[in-house]
């Protein structure tokens, strides 16, 4: 059985969502290469020593070794930024806001899953460049709000918004801003996507000049920023369950599944039409439903098979239901069953459809905020880590400190580590002191162990 | 300057169409690997003859050797059948009918040319599986008609809809059917897009089996078709000017430019309003419409960067138009200017646009028809071959004669060779002789340079 296509599962609705709100900005869509040359790749030291034992390498066409190797892109700050500086001249050419949607491969041997971490992945990557530091920094935490928003409104996930560390932060760029899932069920924080601030490294690098409206040389701010299918992971890890997938109506291709019910003696003629009406009054109101009207398989095997597709509403029409000119309608989420008249179901389908929207958001942030812990001291954070949870810490936001809490907590579970400092801090009393180093603290981050 | 980004010219509206249409035709958009192991790649012989001389190879990772070296893949056959063999079990999984869009890898060394033969290159690949033949031939026609209104619909690019002779079909495939284009500019020839029938043999090596509904084992017949970014070259090459681009108004991002042209003493507010009217009123009836109101540029220089970019129309607005009520208006096709009142603006440009499209298709349908010669003879042949016609010839249908055809026509220009067989077959009387070989000749083929 064809269980799970790719395209099946909630990227349509992601991608029209985000590739609709970034042409409002004016950004545009573009096609850089696969390939990267050694030269390019290497021109920035902290870039290619972050990025440096995940890049593959292309060294054969056919038989024939190529005369120089060539890279596959890990990202494209490298692949693209040539062409940004033959490309700006004059602050007219300002801003440049370019995004493609594309592959892009990192040869990481730790335990590849499934969306989460693997060798291949699909993502969009947003590359800008602007005359100041002010429309730099103010479009970071635009396009990190449109992730809050794929993550929240869409795939009915928690994130926290905040700030990546210094040990933590794109290699090569200014700093990192971050929306950070978490999974209760396997206790990790997980990074949804990320907004960088390049600053003036890649600029002076790669030579992206403009005269400014003074006719002086300077150079461009710039940000990147990215999210990729393993929002698709987060979101199968977060709301599936024992049963399957369990989709959220806003991305789910198949919202609602209609199955007729059907026993020898029963009018089944009825009943078929019946379903047949009820899908078309619900497509015609906009929601994505389909009947399943094969014979082969019974009631009961059809209940299981789109539970385990995640279909987030099943409406089931019988005998009883055509007698009583209703029908019953099934959630996946909380498998709540509903017997709600035909009349004007369009509309109440709608509304369920909204709730289970919400519930599932819900239920996922009760679960999420149940894993925060807040701790002060070494000890609360050691035993708050062997309970798996979001650790929310006082920190002195040293880098030396941090490197000091992974050598101390490397075990079966990977190094602890810095998930983001969230910018929305707890009141920070005057005089806390750092859970790990005892200096003065300087801002609550969140500790965890990650993918 | 930023002249051209991928993403603006003319793909969202090829790709949304064809999206659209195979939805309908309930196929699934799906996403398969880059990478593809050596033992798979290499399991079907004529496939892999066909393309093991283009296929790159990573044999690195970082600065480690991978122990088998993997390749990126150059078309998705080998991928993706492994998969159809474990998906399908019974007829009730048939038909299976996947397509992504996706980028591929060629190693070719011989003429690089943007768009049309680069190594890496952007394509959809529909891969399907039917339980009958007949199921399979339909679809690769229905597919092929698709192809053919992308370019004569969408592109007006003139196609002919034919077979691809032995020599020149999918490797591997039972028969291959192509839309195949001509460029008068430089008399060659050029694959649009394929749709290929290929039978039982991949079914055969990946072992792609079913149950059929009389409970015996029988194989899949499978079919596979793409079409690529090619398509945007062709474009450019049939419709291009010494000006730059010329975008048939049905995929043009921007599909009108409005322009205000003051002086001095002229009303700039005015004329400035006259202009913003303009565009919201084009856009608020869905003509894709936008005003250039950079002041440090003149009208002059506006025009040509707009010609450049291909906008099929320019609408200028002047003191004199503001006065009389009217604007401008420039065909980027053939230079015409009109004037057309304010009132009722949408209505007279969308009329226009559509005479564009029109006129884009008719005038490059007469260019391509003035560069088919037919010829009987291998004499004429030559001649009309040293002309860069696109030739149509009777032909026996017989590879040893094609191959001798190319060995006889080495040259400058590379071998001559045949393009397709067209569906839309001359009357060919009993008695016609092939123009190659002097046997029988089996049907009318076009033949000539190609890229």
């Amino acid at each position: 059985m064809v269980n799970v296509y790719l395209g099946d599962i909630a990227i349509p609705y992601v991608q029209g969502f985000f590739d609709a709100e970034i042409k409002k900005m004016k950004i545009k869509n573009s096609y850089f290469p696969l390939f990267v040359s050694p030269a390019v790749l290497q021109k920035e030291k902290d870039h290619i020593e972050g990025f440096a034992p995940e890049v593959a390498w292309v060294t054969k066409s056919g038989d024939s070794d190529l005369e120089v190797p060539i890279a596959i892109r890990p990202t494209s700050e490298t692949v693209m930024y040539p062409y940004f500086s033959k490309w700006i001249r004059g602050h007219r050419d300002l801003p440049l806001r370019l995004n493609q949607w594309c592959n892009v491969v990192r040869w990481e041997f730790s335990n590849p899953t499934p969306f989460i971490r693997s060798r291949e992945f699909l993502w969009q990557e947003g590359h800008t460049a602007f005359a100041t530091k002010e429309e730099s920094d103010a479009e970071v935490l635009e396009i990190l709000e449109l992730y809050r928003r794929i993550y929240e409104d869409l795939l009915a996930v928690p994130v926290s918004k905040g700030k990546k560390s210094e040990l933590e932060k794109f290699a090569g760029g200014l700093y990192t801003t971050t929306v950070e899932a978490f999974i209760p069920n396997t206790g990790r924080g997980i990074q949804g996507a990320t907004s960088h601030c390049l600053g003036q490294n890649f600029a002076r690098i790669f030579e992206i000049n403009f005269e400014n409206e003074k006719g002086e040389k300077a150079m461009v701010w710039q940000n990147s920023w990215g999210f990729s299918t393993r929002t698709i992971g987060v979101m199968i890890m977060v709301h599936g369950d024992d049963k399957g997938l369990v989709l959220p109506p806003k991305v789910a291709s198949t919202q609602v599944v209609v199955i007729p019910v059907t026993y020898k003696d029963a009018n089944t003629q009825g009943i078929y039409d019946a379903c047949a009406a009820t899908v078309r009054e619900m497509n015609e109101s906009g929601i994505r439903a389909e009947a399943d009207f094969r014979e082969n398989y019974s009631p009961g095997w059809k209940y299981s098979h789109w539970e385990m597709k995640g279909v987030p509403l099943r409406i089931e029409i019988g005998p009883k239901d055509l007698a009583n000119n209703q029908v019953r309608a099934v959630r996946r989420d909380n498998g709540a069953k509903t017997d709600i008249p035909m009349a004007n179901l369009a509309e109440r389908v709608k509304d369920m459809l909204a709730t289970i929207q919400q519930n599932l958001f819900d239920v996922a942030k009760q679960k999420r905020d149940a894993c925060i812990q807040i701790v002060r001291t070494w000890d609360e954070f050691t035993v708050a880590l062997g309970q798996k949870k979001l650790i929310l810490a006082p920190w002195c936001d040293e880098e030396d400190v941090e490197k000091d809490v992974k050598a101390r907590t490397k075990g079966e579970m990977g190094a602890a580590k810095t998930l983001c400092s969230p910018f929305d801090q707890p009141e920070l009393p005057e005089g806390t002191l750092c859970f790990a180093s005892g200096k003065p603290a300087k801002k609550w981050t969140y500790w965890g162990h990650s993918y």
